[in-house]
């Protein structure tokens, strides 16, 4: 499928990325040329989704390097290293970053006997090797996940798990596009996802670009909408899938997943291989980030509770996975028991 | 107890109001002289809460009718008419309005052999009356109520069913109001309320007032929350409450009432007498009002989203009564099953 748009490119020695805080008033661009001010924009989530801020991560260890001139492997890997750390400390809780850090960690250490220079070279084109697959894996979500979609269907989502959410085609987004490339004719309501307001500034704008009947709720309005508009099924993302199915995602994914069950509707997790780490048991041994406060003492700007009131910002929670009917990988649908299913993402 | 603030207050033959929308930032007042004044401060939310719209629609009545100098009953009531049909037409949910229209109704009518100026010194007995009484209410309310709060308790609650919800101690937070006053240790979240924000708005402030430990949430976090902060009772408002217990209140709460559920978390509602509505068998008959559009497309003044998006806005949700653990009214503690407790309100 063409893009609409693209998150991420890589042009002449820089990142070029959509600043998704501003959004949808206004499609602008930031130009990076530092690293730092590429964890910047991580931490300030003018780029954000799991998947993508993998690949923006093995761009900015591209970025990193780029101007060391020096042929030393051993001072080339120490740059390296703080490039990692310093990418690594962004956001604890998507598991990409880690995947995308270690996997150009492996090819420098691969390539230790090779000139810098070469060592470069071979660090760039596995940055893009990460673009390109992430692209390739959403196709593959899509193309599995849009089998599931019926005609008259009325689909619930949360968040962002779109293009901007990834290389350009998403996770659960790339369900919905690929079905309406298909001719579907369903509908979607989409959750605002406070406090950052992904679903009402992001996949409202995604989801109309590609001409895809959307409705916006707060998210509080999920459980009546689910009853009385015939909710018959709920695809989320994922910023991390421990082994045994138990998922993070974008707080208030939670809160969904038990609507759905209560309204026995099917809750799907759209997301690629890259989301899965097999390295943690469970849901339990998921970092979860807190952000700070003002995120929720104000709202665009504007004052909306008095100062003084505590508060407590997760910015993702955990979802058990006994209330996921299954995962829309790139492997294919990925049902109970897990155990199972997941044999065929390795 | 003392009141910190009064919400509503009948003087000088007008009717004086909090703001309730320019809180927390600006505790200002509102003179109304105009009946018709009144009732775009209740549509715009200036002033709102079931019981208080109750009590200010019959001072809306009393200020509708005060300059009529004719001494004539019929055009009295003609004029009374006009002013209640205009007065109901205002908000559809809350049930306190209808059942405050009704009772000034039935005054007038009880009195219609008298002089009009008697019988508008009547009226406004009967608005004081329905005012005191509130007050009543919310004091039995949180008299009963805080029997059930024990020390350590985390309680989460959800829009506002405070003071400024009713004539001036609220519904669920008199509850959590007289616990406090009685030196019980315990700690509240409260979700913020979108559209509105009523939670981060009106019941963080009051909380604060009355120095009860109090953290902000937003709506989506409440299952996050309920699970890992260990909340361990809801308690919310009610707008209508149907003969079977089924219950329209804020949208949000039905989302609350199923989370409190899978948590095997009790779930109680605090209401008057004032919103029981026996003559609806069900919630199924409880009607839910729609607000604009712009409330989800804006917030404080500032866009959110793509304009060309559809939006779904329901102000309130029904929670069926099977997932009600409670109702704390002024006639006690009303438990299941509700056929035979309710008996106690009648």
């Amino acid at each position: 499928m063409k893009l609409k748009f693209k998150p991420i490119e890589f042009i002449n020695n820089h990142i070029r990325i959509i600043d998704q805080t501003a959004l949808p008033v206004k499609l602008k661009y930031i130009e990076i040329k530092d690293y730092k001010r590429l964890g910047t924009a991580i931490k300030n989530m003018e780029l954000r989704g799991a998947p993508l801020i993998g690949v923006a991560a093995a761009y900015g260890l591209v970025l990193g390097t780029i101007n060391f001139n020096k042929n030393n492997f051993d001072k080339f890997h120490m740059r390296f290293k703080d490039v990692k750390e310093y990418l690594a400390s962004t956001r604890p809780t998507a598991v990409n970053l880690f995947y995308a850090l270690k996997r150009m960690e492996n090819v420098l250490l691969e390539n230790n006997l090779e000139k810098i220079s070469f060592v470069k070279k071979k660090l760039k084109n596995e940055a893009d090797k990460i673009y390109k697959e992430d692209l390739e894996l959403s196709q593959k979500i899509g193309d599995y996940g849009s089998r599931l979609i019926r005609n008259n269907d009325v689909i619930l989502t949360h968040c962002n798990a779109g293009g901007l959410a990834t290389s350009g085609l998403g996770t659960a987004l790339a369900v919905l596009f690929t079905a309406k490339a298909q001719n579907k004719k369903f509908s979607v309501f989409v959750g605002e996802t406070r406090p950052l307001l992904q679903g009402a500034r992001l996949t409202a704008w995604e989801l109309l670009k590609y001409n895809i009947d959307t409705t916006l709720i707060c998210d509080n309005m999920a459980a009546h909408t689910i009853k009385t508009k015939n909710v018959n099924k709920i695809i989320v993302g994922a910023d991390r899938i421990a082994k045994n199915g138990d998922t993070a995602n974008k707080i208030g994914t939670y809160n969904l997943a038990i609507l759905a069950k209560y309204h026995k509707v099917p809750f799907y997790v759209a997301a690629p291989s890259t989301t899965f780490d097999f390295s943690i048991k469970n849901g339990d041994f998921i970092p979860i980030e807190e952000r700070k406060k003002e995120e929720i003492l104000n709202f665009l700007g504007n004052r909306t509770t008095p100062l003084k009131v505590n508060t407590f910002n997760p910015a993702f929670d955990i979802i058990p996975n006994n209330l996921i009917t299954g995962f829309i990988t790139n492997a294919g649908i990925l049902p109970h028991p897990f155990s199972k299913s997941f044999k065929k993402l390795s």
